[in-house]
């Protein structure tokens, strides 16, 4: 669909801002703690003090926006659920800035298409009214599409595409660890299948930790661990946190 | 597609043979060789001397259907590639066996949607005229869905919808261990989150080295690894080889 009618696509001129997580979690942290100082600073440069969290990635919304709620409130942010507002869909179009939390890929996206709000918060990121927040699956959906996502299809959505703030795929939980004894496919195995597709694009394969900063037409990594990037007919190619991705929008 | 006709699914009286396996390679074995009893008393007993390999789930047809031809040849089969014949269907349609082999789950189930051959095999196996073998994804797309493949969603299939040879889904590849330093879900968490959709079935989680028979509406274990059953709210289920699983028929 995205890329059919071009009319939906992210200008290049656009106004975007953007925080992808590739988790809440990390190994020695608790819950979005290594991400505290990225996420305080974003939100206060951008004059965000209230947050519409989207729990629609797992099924306990009051659970899992009192989760994210206990631990970013004392920051000094007042987040809401936006299960909590009549409408979705009105609640976006008034919202200064969403959080969208991870869980299940195709449920989160069965579940933001369902609602309508695929395109609303396109336009909006687009033209700088909406500042967007993303964790794992959260962060898939924020990418062309969700071909790279680790989670269980459990649910069918009306298509992989996705918001598409940025015009390539992520991988959030990269890991390049390999278990001998196992012969599933390999993280890089599984990927390695998309890039043999015609339609793929660049796979930015991010690490626990690392957090891509999208500032307009400026991207970034942040964080405490680098990412590793996919493209077609080339060898893997390893970025550090201060990285300049820049080229890839 | 399947839940809704009802037409299309295996009859209770069906006539099915399948051998469906968790993967074609397990730990110390070479290609297959671990199932190598199963599969010649297999197809030995339903008078099988010729096989049609179906290469889709991978992009190199030739190079993997050599690679199958080259263990399953000396063991007294002919094994030919699906895409040698100039009409799929047609050649599906006059074959007594097919094997359909592992690789990407997304991208095989698209081909056999795309060269509309899943209602032939479905039809097929169910009146007994045609063998069915299946590894890793190929066993995925035998069952009523392939909502618990362990794959990436790498092309976007007509449906999730499967071939539907028995009426419940398996996860391949099924492991248990944990990596505590990873934050990405385990395996029964992904499987948990498909038990919690309303249009869940049980799950069969089938570690590498286990077979599954299915002989008419006889269901046996069998190969060198046991099974994990999952059901709506009950605790997971321990099978060993040799157990008789006909009741999830
Ligand atoms: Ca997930
Ligand atoms: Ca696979």
């Amino acid at each position: 669909m995205l890329a059919k009618s071009g009319l939906s696509t992210i200008r290049m001129q656009s106004k975007r801002q953007a925080l992808l997580l590739s988790s809440s979690n990390c190994h020695g942290y608790g819950l979005l703690e290594f991400a505290k100082q990225e996420i305080c600073n974003f939100l206060s440069i951008n004059n965000v003090r209230e947050l519409i969290f989207i729990p629609y990635a797992q099924n306990d919304f009051n659970g899992y926006t009192k989760k994210i709620a206990d631990v970013i409130d004392p920051w000094g942010f007042s987040v809401k659920g936006l299960h909590t507002f009549p409408d979705p869909a009105n609640a976006i179009n008034s919202a200064k800035a969403i959080f969208i939390g991870g869980g299940n890929t195709f449920l989160l996206l069965h579940r933001l298409y369902e609602k309508n709000l695929v395109n609303i918060i396109r336009d909006k990121v687009d033209d700088g009214s909406l500042i967007y927040m993303g964790s794992s699956a959260g962060t898939n959906v924020a990418t062309i599409s969700i071909h790279t996502t680790n989670d269980m299809p459990i649910i069918y959505p009306p298509t992989f595409e996705a918001i598409g703030i940025v015009p390539f795929n992520i991988n959030p939980h990269y890991i390049d660890k390999v278990d001998e004894t196992h012969k599933g496919e390999t993280r890089d195995q599984r990927i390695g299948e998309y890039m043999e597709m015609s339609h793929a694009k660049p796979v930015l394969g991010m690490h626990e930790g690392c957090i891509l900063h999208v500032n307009a037409n400026q991207l970034t990594l942040k964080g405490i661990s680098g990412a590793v990037l996919f493209q077609k007919s080339e060898m893997k190619t390893k970025y550090d946190v201060g990285a300049d991705l820049s080229f890839l929008l």
